[in-house]
């Protein structure tokens, strides 16, 4: 970044990662240590070591954009803030509030200096324990609240369906649609083969993990809950099975089409 | 895991994100400390510290599959081998290589244990840069060599013009198939608005990181090379200018359709 901003005050957009320390990168790290002010979700706020100094402003309520209007007013003032998020904060996180809430904001608001810290996202923890589901061409697709009509979600899963890609959806049973993942499995189960392999992969890395493996026609989409990520095949997408009461690994290879 | 193994020997499969350190997960660190055997083409084998007992097996060829058996022969004998990919083993890279090679292997291949260790991928190295492109659904479609034919890339890309994600392209100038960035260009400029935000994002975190942003329309597919990642955005996509000669930020809003 070049150019002139403010004053010293900044915006650290950070991703925590899925949940364990191990997948918390070091330059995320790094940000957390300088931070002046942290500002996210209770859960991921809690999720930060205490620290002599550190002003922590958790918030139990879904208005994402007022905590990144928040943020921008304190970088302004010269503070350095972290914004936290689990995961990826690019990824259907914090990262697009904060901008939403600078192109909505004033003059001033686009002089503060902005980094975005990348993190290991929910799929990618879900697809390493998995095997490699996501191998070839996949999307990924929130499920969650009101930000977008049904309609929307709808003409992406038809043509996720219609592109053969794997898919995961996030935030699959958020509070304001708990029938989403209901509808979405009904719609794709009309669009794909019965028999493509689908993964609910919960609170991967968290001690309360659990990895539920099956074929579309048959995994139980109500075994989702907000902490679930999940993933639908291609046509591709095959299981390994294993002896020793091995659990399979589920794998999309790099090539189509069967030429090997 | 739980269930039986072999022996003591296994598969580490390693992403060191995308470059600079900052950006290797712990996890990662931890195994290639562990690891006798280190396997993988040639730059990413050279990015990984010397350390006293760590057998090197760098390959500069481009068939992941003699790697990925390589890698199963040693563990079956009692080492622990360490495959690296840069980014995320599991997007493009090689994490399905290994499953695959297990898939066409014995059965003792299926007893082999295997802990993929997810990194941060390209395109979210490349976001966080640009601001938040990937702030709502997107695709990732990898436009590699000759592993898939042109039909199904063709037939990816227009559903994901059609479901109207924000798309990230991996490779998208290999030496098997030079053109295949212009050959999605122009397909995607007869599908989307030329004013759709683009974005090249080249060797994100290294020194020589370059960015080019621009319209669907006009941006110049011809400066893409292996170590880019582009970025095409949705409907929605939207730059963010900015003065005193700072860049614009680049990002897609967490609603669909204007509704705030």
């Amino acid at each position: 970044m070049t150019g002139q901003h403010l004053n010293d005050g900044r915006i650290l957009v950070v991703g925590l990662g899925p949940g364990p320390a191990q997948w918390l990168t070091p330059e995320a790290s790094d940000a957390l240590s300088i931070a002046t002010d942290l500002i996210g979700y209770g859960p991921y706020v809690d999720r930060v070591p205490e620290r002599e100094g550190l002003q922590r402003h958790a918030s139990d309520n879904r208005v994402e954009i007022d905590r990144a209007r928040h943020a921008l007013e304190l970088a302004k003032a010269g503070r350095v803030v972290a914004v936290v998020s689990g995961g990826d904060p690019g990824v259907f996180a914090m990262a697009a509030a904060v901008f939403e809430a600078v192109e909505h904001g004033d003059e001033l608001d686009r002089t503060v200096r902005i980094d975005v810290m990348p993190g290991v996202s929910a799929m990618q923890a879900a697809a390493a324990r998995l095997g490699a589901p996501l191998g070839h061409d996949f999307c990924a697709i929130s499920l969650s609240d009101n930000l977008k009509p049904w309609e929307v979600i709808e003409r992406r899963l038809t043509a996720a369906a219609q592109g053969d890609f794997v898919i995961a959806f996030y935030n699959p049973a958020s509070r304001a649609r708990p029938d989403a993942i209901h509808r979405a499995f009904a719609l794709l189960r009309s669009l794909k083969d019965g028999a493509t392999p689908v993964a609910l992969a919960r609170a991967v890395g968290r001690p309360d993990e659990r990895l539920i493996v099956g074929d579309l026609a048959e995994v139980d989409p109500s075994l989702c809950d907000m902490s679930t990520l999940v993933l639908i095949g291609s046509s591709e997408t095959r299981f390994i099975e294993r002896p020793n009461g091995l659990a399979p690994w589920v794998y999309t290879p790099r090539h189509y089409g069967g030429g090997r």
